[in-house]
């Protein structure tokens, strides 16, 4: 009777492990970005938060940077460069005011994400991506891939941050 | 001999998954915000992400919500009033430029957080908080709790909220 009870408790326990890892959003079987042929990752939306990033100007972006469980780990421990498997997730939105929280601050002071403007990925594969400092690059703005020309000028771009392994965002503690 | 095979796999996913759970960051035993009693919650920083927020002005904050699985559900499913265990987390920091993206941008157009500056908690307890709207509040800047001054301000700012039960965030798809 004690072992069932064990046996008992040890299913309960993963019974809700597997619906914690489920996940529940983001990612489908979605089109590849070509160059890398990335696709959305399934789950994206379930990461975890490394960082926040608010981009001015033209871009006008306020979003978020998530990573799998193995970048997560790579950004919180610092570790360099990012080990096989890692994925980064930016997601990004039009950086709006928010009439709601202005009227109780009595201030337009409060931005938020608006509408979604674009989801960006980068896979850590030091083999496939050998070429582009083993990363593999997505962007994907409602679902569909940006074209072969947009692609091109991601791994120039982050070449330029070769001293944190292409990536531009450092975790927020 | 297979049951004991079958022992040992549910050992190993067990341990994987107590890796995967235990929480690496946030939290401690430290001091208890006045009035609500609410102290940092263990493992906070592994939440997953409901939405960022910039506060312009004064307060000059860029940040992140983050939810425990309770709250991330509630707000991924838009299901109102939050239930009772939603625990929500406000981290603020500093909002800085980073000079090292707007040397690869080659304009001054990128915001990144700086120091932490506080974080604040939103805790569901119906009955334990029922004075409060179902709320207890937590406040926290370097681990210290913010005063009962500070605290009493709190509830009558978030009550101005009805309509999402109090909270002022809204989930980023």
């Amino acid at each position: 009777m004690r072992g069932i009870t064990y046996l008992l408790g040890t299913v309960v326990a993963l019974s809700g492990v597997v619906a914690y890892m489920a996940p529940a959003t983001g990612g489908a079987d979605t089109e590849a970005a070509p160059i890398f042929g990335v696709k959305i990752p399934q789950g994206y939306r379930d990461w975890r938060w490394i960082s926040s990033a608010h981009e001015a100007g033209k871009l006008n972006s306020l979003g978020a940077v998530l990573g799998n469980d193995v970048a997560f780990k790579a950004f919180r421990d610092g570790k360099l460069p990012y080990p096989d498997g890692s994925i980064i997730a930016a997601l990004h939105y039009r950086n709006v005011p928010s009439d709601e929280n202005n009227m109780v601050f009595g201030e337009a002071q409060s931005f938020v994400p608006g509408a979604p403007t674009n989801i960006q990925f980068m896979i850590k594969d030091s083999k496939k991506y050998a070429a582009t400092g083993g990363w593999g690059f997505g962007h994907f703005a409602d679902g569909k891939p940006g074209d072969a020309a947009f692609m091109k000028s991601c791994f120039p771009c982050h070449e330029k941050t070769k001293a944190t392994d292409l990536v531009f965002t450092h975790y927020a503690p």
